[in-house]
């Protein structure tokens, strides 16, 4: 095998004025993203009957075949997709695999090719000339699960030359399929806060990406989703719970320089990941004062044997998760913030349910924050946008 | 799609005494190995019409058809392998791609499947209840390459709790087709240095695994590898010399507390990341004390037209590294530890070339270091207990 020896770089722009993705492995030319953002895949199986691409929402309308060339080179180029990230795979005679030319990226619950959509304009998450924080796997023994757990924590610029500073703290959650490595592989979160704080729209804070699933030791793992009853969630729920208040937190403060009170600790999640915080802040405000859940299905009551996607039942802000929002009053006074997002191209289960919640909590009294991204399904570039609104919220 | 929410288990152990891989996708029953390291691979594929399973040397004499039955599904039990990591894909109608059963590995220049097959009695590579060290992703911006760069930075444990310690360097370089997530995710190496650091047996050090790419700003890449010059190194090489010597030295001393001289630094690398640290260091003793390559091809020569993978020429202490060794007794003045290792089930390529340098140079009165992995080919257990030797001889 011949290997290229510098392989940071992207190929040249082709003629077509079309570019490799940045998602791809290095020197791979396809997928490449034209200015109009279609993309173009091709794969090499000279003996397979039917190639397709499919993938997220943002890619449109597919699966979209492929077709083979006399030299057995399969080819598609798509419509222009949606900005940002789009997972995406190949289906080879009805198979789906990884495109070998992509990054890998964890979500569905497996290693899965994404393609990188440039936006134009949008700089925040790039890699900028900016200071930048770190990142570190930080493995844990929970008690709970009665297993090691790796968290990734990002310090923010300086953490190291600054030894008396503390730093407040958001946890940030990932969604169902994808694991503790997404918010920094897809979601950019690292560059995002780099560039907030280099501008001085965020405060320095710690952040912390940990898995989204926990089981009781000796327990069995329980599954969820679509059809299944939501009642099934809270056991896997209740167990995560356990981990961030009992093992996580207090391995964060005795780990980091944290500020360790309610009043500088946040957290925020994505999809399942933003049930979770609703599920967790809302049993522990006296644990947390910024609560943010970015398309986060609404689903006011875990006790329900209804499964998740059935049509959003009435949000009743009097018993809604388990009451936390009775009392307006009190709740503003506790929650320096509630901060509730959505892309407006996600399907109704999200769109409509989180609106429906928003708009029902402000007509009740209780202050938020409802943000839109726009044209944006449920897919990661919603979340950067979002973490991109929210983190200037946090610590003020 | 239905989600497992407790993902860090394993499946059980079958009634066969098969268990899943630990390198699998959290959920994934296969691939699975038995207690005689023979290992089944399954995938779901009703259309296809052969499929294949191949990978690493250790696997054995592959590629493995499978057999599908009558629901579609393909299967193989593998000949006992080589305890350790070994890379693998099937092969599908011709066109190999990765087992959505497995995590992902850089290797080969792409995303690759890999398995884990357990050794019995070895415990120095797993994750066991002892200090943890971290492992932080550090961007620094080359101004040799003109790019943003990553390297991995593990910090052992206790670094953040005694803040006026300061601490030896060991940079340690993954091989060909590879990049800087290798050491970690394959090779395991931040939990060797924790069991090596909780015994007693290492000294507490960071370790820093940088990408061993490196491409001048302004000039194309090249290409290397079997068949190709080795004078085609040079090119590259030289460019990851003045990224080691000007950017990433300069960066690890003013981000972490190290002892910033050459008694205290230390290189090391495997296959193409040995012969890399060989050309770095020889050439700058200034900076390093230590020195060590894990199967890394001999190349006395790298003006040589000759191509890597050619018979090994002579090795001549005399001239062979342009006389870095020319004066046995200055070189072991200087140098504090030349360490060499190659498995001894490697190609000849590696074996015997490493083996004639290091009886070359032994004879000639060079002081070092000869390791051999019993039974093991040019995989990454080969590298783990390489690691596991090297490690307790630095910075002594």
């Amino acid at each position: 095998m011949l290997l290229v020896l510098g392989q940071c770089k992207p190929a040249a722009r082709a003629a077509d004025q079309s570019a490799p993705a940045a998602s791809n492995v290095p020197g791979a030319r396809t997928p490449s993203v034209s200015p109009d953002r279609s993309i173009t895949f091709t794969l090499q199986a000279p003996d397979t009957r039917t190639v397709q691409v499919a993938g997220g929402d943002g890619l449109g309308a597919g699966p979209f075949p492929m077709t083979k060339n006399a030299e057995g080179m399969w080819r598609v180029t798509t419509p222009p997709a949606v900005p940002g990230f789009h997972y995406y795979w190949f289906v080879l005679d009805g198979v789906s695999v990884n495109d070998p030319s992509s990054e890998t990226y964890f979500g569905y619950g497996k290693e899965t090719s994404g393609v990188e959509v440039p936006e134009a304009g949008a700089e925040y998450y790039a890699l900028a000339t900016v200071p930048h924080g770190e990142v570190r796997a930080k493995w844990y023994l929970s008690k709970t699960t009665g297993e090691w757990r790796r968290a990734f924590v990002y310090t923010p610029p300086g953490y190291d030359s600054n030894p008396k500073t503390r730093y407040p703290v958001l946890i940030l959650q990932h969604g169902a399929g994808e694991d503790e490595t997404g918010w920094t592989r897809q979601g950019r979160a690292q560059f995002i806060l780099d560039n907030l704080i280099a501008a001085g729209k965020a405060k320095p804070m710690i952040v912390v990406m940990d898995r989204g699933y926990a089981t009781r030791a000796g327990i069995p793992a329980v599954t969820f989703g679509p059809g299944v009853p939501l009642s099934n969630a809270l056991i896997a729920f209740g167990a995560f719970e356990d981990v961030i208040i009992h093992d996580l937190i207090p391995t964060i403060d005795a780990s980091y320089r944290t500020i360790a009170d309610r009043e500088h600790r946040a957290m925020a999640g994505l999809s399942m990941g933003g049930m979770e915080t609703l599920f967790v802040t809302l049993h522990h405000l006296d644990t947390f004062a910024f609560i943010a859940s970015l398309s986060g299905p609404i689903a006011p009551d875990l006790n329900s044997n209804q499964p998740l996607g059935s049509e959003p039942v009435p949000f009743d802000t009097k018993t809604a998760y388990e009451g936390a929002f009775a009392n307006p009053a009190e709740f503003n006074r506790r929650v320096k913030l509630l901060w509730l997002g959505v892309g407006t191209a996600e399907p109704e289960l999200f769109r409509a349910g989180i609106g429906a919640a928003a708009n029902a909590l402000k007509a009740a009294g209780v202050q938020l924050v409802y943000f839109e991204s726009d044209g944006t399904a449920h897919e990661w570039q919603t979340w950067r946008r979002g973490l991109y609104d929210l983190a200037p919220h946090l610590f003020r």
